[in-house]
């Protein structure tokens, strides 16, 4: 029933409202299949992802699989470019203009952390605007705070993408942004008081240095919790009714999982959903949307949406 | 004494803390006009600004000369070119095409409005960035919201560098910015939670789609006032010892002044002053901080600070 509520771009009231990120990214992705697959059978072009990967971080190892995994259930070509820790700067740059160059690469990712010796901030601005599908270059970043059409960023957009598809009222609320990075609180703020559906929120943003925090939480009719602090927001900082985003992924040791810990979000789930109209739970929130925005860019970028 | 606290760079408390934007940007042009005399003792290049201005509304005629005259107190080169209101964006663009390439020119602006027919974001994005004075480029804008260095625009960072002169206390305050405008609300919102100083404070951005907007006000350390709506901020949304930064200037009309309108602020300044520990009066507040940071930012394009 769930799944044909989302089919319907509806949910009804329900006294557990969890918002099921790995379904909602089950169903675009199968949209996007549907497109790509039209889009080949008129005779146009299979949009092609490249991801470009630096050494062996367990994490981005895991990343990266899942996002060539994507590919295939959107029906898009991938490619992966694998280089050894050791890489330098000028090879890795090298790479990256041969993939600007590259006219059947629609778009392309470097997959963060890169080790020490390699400026992150150089590598991303080298990077085509037009492919750069991360949303990560200046150019993206500051579009999407004018209003413009942009590649935005893969958690800001999923977390929106959420919103929408549940329907959630945004117009006159009051969304506190608990974190201000570069990656998701501050581009999930500017989303947020944007003009226009999901948008135009009275926004707040707390951080490490906000006095007020607890109080600013306890008036929001929209949390969205991107502090990366295990359990930090609880029962008695949210209001009820409150729609809770939680985009906190932290590893935390365990004893009850195999593999020794379990991913734990910036809500204390149990105490807090009681009290929520909607809430995301971790895993399976934000996280199963984070790489279907990625499909998303990947999309656009291969139909052109935005640039060219 | 107050430009010799002035000069301390510290003021001391008073019962009536007006900040006097006129004089600070008096001081700001002196030090200005003193570092280009040093640069250009040293054989340095003397700092040469140019203005590109299309047809002849008043405003527009007004706010150039103010910043050709300021150029000229700043000891930097500045010129004006002038086109007619029925320029092609054509005959535009090659303007910029040649001002970019133009070694001699080290930033240079367009002054908007343009005539309908012409596209100011076009325009907006073909000028290089790195001679984006005006700071409204993607990239310069993309930058900012990052923290990267970058030009910034000028009223957002005329208003930072007040609160910077006048000592004013940012950490952890709860600052609400009204307005969500592209060229003010947002781009301060997003310097006062940058990490540092002046910064590290919780923001709220209020707009017309805001419900709370008379609370919010009532809880805030620091209005940063800029809905463009004359006298909008009244006493009753003010708490005890706020400080507020009023950006408004709205033509009013008047039958006391010889012009027959006056500038008036979004603050009703006679009732909120009183209740202030810090404002800014509309005229002589942030208006002429708006000139000198166009004045910082082309000393900074000459001296290759962000770029190059």
């Amino acid at each position: 029933m769930k799944s044909e509520a989302l089919n319907n771009n509806q949910l009804t009231e329900s006294p557990m409202n969890i918002i099921d990120g790995k379904a909602t990214a089950q169903q675009i992705k199968a949209e996007i299949a549907a497109e790509v697959k039209e889009i080949v059978a008129a005779g146009g072009k299979q949009p092609h992802l490249a991801a470009v990967l630096v050494g062996h971080d367990g994490g981005s190892e895991t990343y990266v699989a899942a996002k060539c995994k994507a590919c295939e259930e959107c029906g898009f070509k991938s490619t992966l470019i694998r280089y050894e820790a050791d890489v330098t700067e000028q090879e890795l740059l090298a790479c990256i203009d041969r993939l600007n160059q590259d006219a059947d690469i629609d778009g392309f990712i470097v997959q963060l952390p890169l080790p020490k010796h390699i400026s992150e901030q150089k590598i991303i601005e080298a990077i085509d605007y037009r492919k750069d599908v991360d949303g990560f270059h200046p150019i993206n970043v500051g579009r999407t705070s004018i209003g413009l059409p942009a590649f935005v960023s893969a958690t800001p957009a999923g977390i929106l993408e959420l919103l929408k598809r549940y329907n959630i009222e945004t117009a006159g609320k009051h969304c506190v942004v608990l974190g201000r990075s570069n990656i998701v609180g501050k581009p999930v703020a500017s989303l947020m008081m944007q003009k226009g559906y999901p948008g135009d929120a009275t926004v707040t943003v707390c951080h490490s240095k906000s006095k007020d925090l607890k109080e600013q939480c306890l008036k929001a009719d929209i949390i969205i919790a991107a502090l990366g602090s295990p359990e930090f927001v609880k029962a008695d900082m949210v209001k009820d009714g409150a729609v809770i985003v939680d985009v906190g992924t932290t590893r935390v040791p365990s004893t009850v999982t195999k593999s020794g810990f379990k991913l734990t979000g910036d809500v204390k789930f149990d105490e807090v959903a009681p009290k929520c109209s909607y809430i995301t739970p971790v895993p399976g929130g934000v996280g199963p949307m984070t790489i279907c925005s990625l499909m998303m860019n990947t999309l656009h970028a291969g139909k052109k949406t935005y640039y060219r």
